[in-house]
């Protein structure tokens, strides 16, 4: 059943722009051995983020920058296939964040085992992971949402935005989503059930598409995006509306500064408020997070999709892909197929 | 006394850019007579603010625009001279929004009575007026300051930003400000008694300046600029730090939108929050205001200095000059003098 070696993938060299191919390395290592307290385990599923980016990038961000010449890491879901921990035994699931990798040995006491109840294995990485924390978190306690109010969420089929529109929903809120294909906007409207999404890339006039959306004004802006949209989002918001901001994703391979929004002196003739976020800041909302999402999941109130890609050596292509739109909902790459579930207890 | 006739600032045109005096005009009237329930007041202070530039800008903003061939408003102390309601007597002192005129009627209930025992009538319009519950509020509501943080404040020396870095001190923060000349930098470190200051029309690296006036960042920064300012303050802020904005002074003329910082990204990786305000949502604060504001004047902890500027003919050059930062502290015009105050009770 096991090999004899694996692979994992390294950075080669850090990016300018758009990240491509060869700036990452697919290298093979004899398979490692457990020693006392670790266990050995095999990766089903990897994540792949847009944050992914800003780590390629040399120098000082809220997390360390991945080094040349050393293996990637990120959220991965994977298999106990050796022990050598009373903690784990041999076919336990795990969360960790040793990604992009196949095989890799750990102290059991390190990862968190995950039972998958209620949902696939590789939603772990996706609703009920870091994502579906971070729409929570940021939409919720950063948003401070309250019925009646209109949200305007950009790349709303993504992980994160899918799930605040549908939270959002949920607390009574109109809503509203930006995506980049008919595919994404019909899904939106039709499965997740907000109340209106436009394709940006076919939206001639952004303003005017937002007024005609929310003729009402945005109180709340969940801001995945940057660019133009938050210079739109901005001019369209209501006095004491909140951005809160997620992500910039259209600035991240930016290689020269990108100019902030030239309206940006709205703050304070409406009284706005703009914060960021890191979700590892807000690990103390995972037991609100799990009881809430799990009510409203077994509820049927949570749609979701993933685009999953197939095998490790994939895994540099579909982070490449976020940036271009290609996933629907989270995009996870899958490393191996699962050995044997335990029978439920 | 009275005078038969008086004048009056009306707006001529709206400005393109900065304003100049051909935006105004200024026009003579019979004196007024008050009916039954008003008071004829005479102003002795008016004063002229940056905002006062949103509302010579034809369309919504926070508050309404300024009308063309109608006389301009804002800010004014001014005494009774005649009155016929028994809430105010002639040679009482009021504060109201009736500014750029030298006499108005109006129903007594309407004014402010104001008893100038511990500053001068017209710190009414500074220290003790708007411009001194604005940097309350601001810097101690949405501020959040704890004792030994760092504060930058730009404008530092204006009518705001002098409290503002005051109050800072009092509070227990490092504080740094940011002014436009040798005068205003030596009065801030000298008399208001902050820690440092720079002179940004002679720094030639604004960000190399502030990483060496504070060498562990900015927790808070104080906004009343914009532009560069705020682009430099966003690289040096620390991780959660709060951006308060009070005002982009550095926009207000701008006839050409003006790019937003281009590391405005950055309120992620650092957890920022951009939050704006308008002193008017928060009058609920003026109990508090006079209380700390008067015990620490009286305890000598508050310096303030006034830019007057004689003639309610001069108030278009008054206010055309702050956006050149001519003032130091509050720029008011004074338009009479007291005709006589009651002896103390």
């Amino acid at each position: 059943m096991k090999s004899t070696f694996y692979r994992e993938i390294h950075l080669r060299s850090r990016p300018v722009g758009l990240p491509v191919l060869d700036n990452f390395e697919l290298l093979e290592f004899p398979l490692p051995a457990p020693v006392d307290g670790e266990v050995l385990v095999r990766n089903l599923y990897m994540s792949v983020d847009p944050y992914m980016r800003g780590r390629m990038r040399e120098g000082k961000s809220y997390a360390a920058a991945y080094e040349i010449g050393r293996v990637l890491y990120g959220g991965a879901v994977g298999q106990v296939v050796e022990s050598r921990s009373e903690a784990l035994a041999e076919g336990d699931l795990v969360y960790s964040n040793k990604g992009w990798r196949e095989y890799f040995t750990a102290p059991a006491g390190k990862l968190t085992q995950i039972f998958p109840d209620v949902a696939p294995l590789q939603s772990f990485l996706g609703v009920l992971g870091m994502p579906g924390l971070t729409a929570y978190v940021g939409f919720l306690d950063l948003g401070q949402p309250k019925e009646g109010q209109t949200v305007f969420v950009s790349a709303a089929a993504g992980a994160v935005g899918s799930l605040v529109c549908q939270i959002a929903k949920i607390k009574g809120c109109r809503v509203v989503g930006s995506a980049g294909s008919a595919e994404k906007v019909a899904w939106l409207v039709e499965e997740a059930g907000i109340d209106a999404a436009l394709n940006y890339k076919e939206t001639a006039d952004l303003n005017d598409e937002l007024r005609r959306l929310c003729p009402e004004g945005i109180d709340i802006y969940f801001e995945n995006v940057g660019g133009e949209h938050l210079e739109v989002a901005l001019k369209r918001m209501n006095n004491f509306g909140r951005v809160v901001v997620c992500g910039m994703i259209a600035h991240y391979n930016a290689s020269e500064p990108v100019a902030g929004p030239s309206n940006l002196s709205l703050v304070i003739s409406k009284r706005l408020s703009i914060t960021g976020f890191i979700i590892s800041d807000h690990h103390d909302r995972l037991a609100n997070f799990y009881t809430d999402l799990g009510r409203w999941m077994s509820d049927g109130q949570i749609k979701w999709r993933e685009t999953i890609v197939e095998g490790l050596e994939n895994a540099p292509q579909a982070l490449i892909g976020l940036f271009s739109g290609d996933n629907i909902g989270k995009m996870v790459v899958q490393i191996g197929a699962t050995l044997s579930l335990k029978p439920p207890s």
